[in-house]
């Protein structure tokens, strides 16, 4: 890489599938959930700035800017912060819409789990050449499982420069798909997991937004330019920004756009999206594979996670569940029940 | 009954069945684990004063004084402090030792339930006639299970006056036996569990201890004459009362002893030894069979023992487990791993 990437990392997110430690201004991304820095923290450490990337850009909501500035330490960066939650078409738009246009973007979800940073670095060297091409790039993530919980993406025709293969033109994204259709893809091969992640000129990026979703980008550009600046944040105008239509980049962007492109990459990728993940991706675990955080006695017991968030657990005979303490809050289930733990975060928030 | 009896509670035990609830000072006993009153007050309760009982008198540690004059609230009682744990014989020597000979004592663990009282009321007045016989009397637990965690009782020739069966007398006292032997003893009939149930002239038992367990009567004898009276209470002398062997009145006088009796009886009994049980005695639960101390969400749970302790528990797709909470402590196991209870609260303590 010659060019200076500017890192811009998507950290709007809340959710609950992993409550209840990730909860309303605890987001998932700002918690130690596979190791001891956070996810966000560990995403702002795979683009080192220096050498190949510019200080990285965070877009967030003003409850978390307290944590994000607490969690960035020393490490310069941007803040651009969301009066509300629009989807990331809108937000991406606001990083968008205040860039040079032949300014590289990379953007990157805040609370994923990227294993192997150097195979990262190899795809984006892979996707800056098809991104100076005026490609949109999507990194596509080599499945080794028929998931139903992702997208897909189908790759066409191989793409490259000086004879070598970058990636490849989309042949179309697949919607999260029934099991079937997600095994038939795993053994027909060519089909990568869409895991949010872009690099495209800025330029490129705001014509194909101008094209596909205009009013959205159109609204972040207003809320830009009519944005409070407050050190090294920019508060986006909340006028402006909330008349931007709440959808997703690849909704808005991505699938209605030809000169898109894909670069595969198997890098240890996990979105961490469920307790049963955070258990899988454990580091340390014990003989009987029971993944371990805070004060925990495991007697005759097997494949567990335990965190128990300050308090003193004990497991005598269990196999296979999560007990998660946050504060007040017990959550008990089995790890393979992980997706309903919504269940019981509806009912407690 | 005509004659009043004396109430003769054993409050000593500690126990870590029930762990991490049941622990140090706040012992089993003095648990709400079956209803709103503690095991103890209920124990209390079982013999009101006045028509057939006199105050009860309480047998407990130094370190549960506290506690039993805290539950007794406006309750007329005596106690009666044992320096150390000694066993239940040297226990209920204390109780003998200051008791005129002529008064029938009603010797009751503090740790059981006894959900139909009338029934116990009526095997409590055909051991008194039995006791004025000068037997020395236990109640035998009619079983409903071939449950290997109890001694049995063999039932001998029927015992009673003017035409009238009261009980029978012992045949033999059977240790805790393998299930084949459980089976066996369940199917043939004339078997009962010891409930450790006791009631007996005082001066009969004396005799009978004088006979067959000497150095404890006489060690329990003189505590209690340089014990050291304070108000209600009765502190035995600490340095007599160490030179009693420790022993179970089982093994101390029961099984030695020729002139003994069981009144079988079916009262709803159990000694709630285990968290299982505790499930199994619950009022009040759940389309489910989830019952709940405290405040529980459960979904998609089945059969589940959940005790909150003041935090709040969620449960998602799980069954048959207990999750106890007590202060920092939660305990996740099972129901039916509840014996290996022990295995936490040695690790824990």
């Amino acid at each position: 890489m010659t060019l200076l990437i500017q890192p811009v990392i998507l950290c709007g997110g809340a959710g609950t599938r992993l409550w209840p430690e990730s909860r309303g201004t605890r987001a998932k991304q700002f918690l130690p959930l596979a190791g001891e820095a956070s996810l966000f923290q560990q995403t702002v450490a795979r683009t080192p700035a220096g050498r190949d990337f510019l200080p990285p850009q965070i877009l967030c909501g003003d409850s978390h800017v307290a944590t994000v500035r607490e969690q960035l330490g020393d490490r310069e960066a941007a803040l651009i912060v969301e009066p509300m939650p629009r989807g990331t078409a809108a937000a991406i738009a606001l990083a968008v819409a205040q860039a040079d246009a032949d300014t590289l973007l990379l953007v990157m979800p805040s609370d994923h789990v990227i294993a192997d940073v150097p195979a990262f670095h190899a795809a984006i060297a892979k996707a800056v050449g098809l991104a100076q091409q005026d490609r949109l790039v999507t990194f596509g993530i080599t499945p080794d499982r028929p998931d139903t919980g992702f997208g897909y993406i189908a790759s066409g025709r191989p793409l490259g420069g000086g004879g070598e293969d970058w990636g490849f033109a989309v042949d179309r994204f697949v919607e999260k798909p029934p099991l079937e259709e997600a095994e038939r893809m795993l053994a027909a091969g060519g089909y990568n997991w869409n895991a949010g992640i872009f690099l495209f000129r800025a330029g490129r990026m705001r014509d194909a937004m101008l094209t596909h979703c205009r009013a959205i980008f159109e609204a972040a550009d207003k809320a830009v330019a009519a944005g409070m600046r407050d050190g090294d944040a920019l508060y986006a105008d909340a006028i402006a920004f909330e008349r931007a239509p709440s959808d997703s980049i690849d909704y808005a962007v991505m699938e209605r756009e030809d000169r898109t492109a894909v670069v595969p990459v198997a890098m240890g990728w996990s979105d961490l999206g469920s307790w049963h993940a955070v258990h899988a991706l454990a580091e340390g675990k014990d003989d009987g594979g029971n993944a371990v955080a805070g004060d925990a006695f495991l007697h005759d017991s097997r494949g567990n996670l335990v965190r128990a968030g300050g308090k003193r657990v004990s497991l005598v005979g269990m196999e296979h569940v999560a007990v998660i303490v946050d504060g007040d809050d017990i959550l008990v289930m089995p790890l393979a029940r992980s997706q309903d733990v919504r269940a019981a975060a509806k009912a407690r928030e």
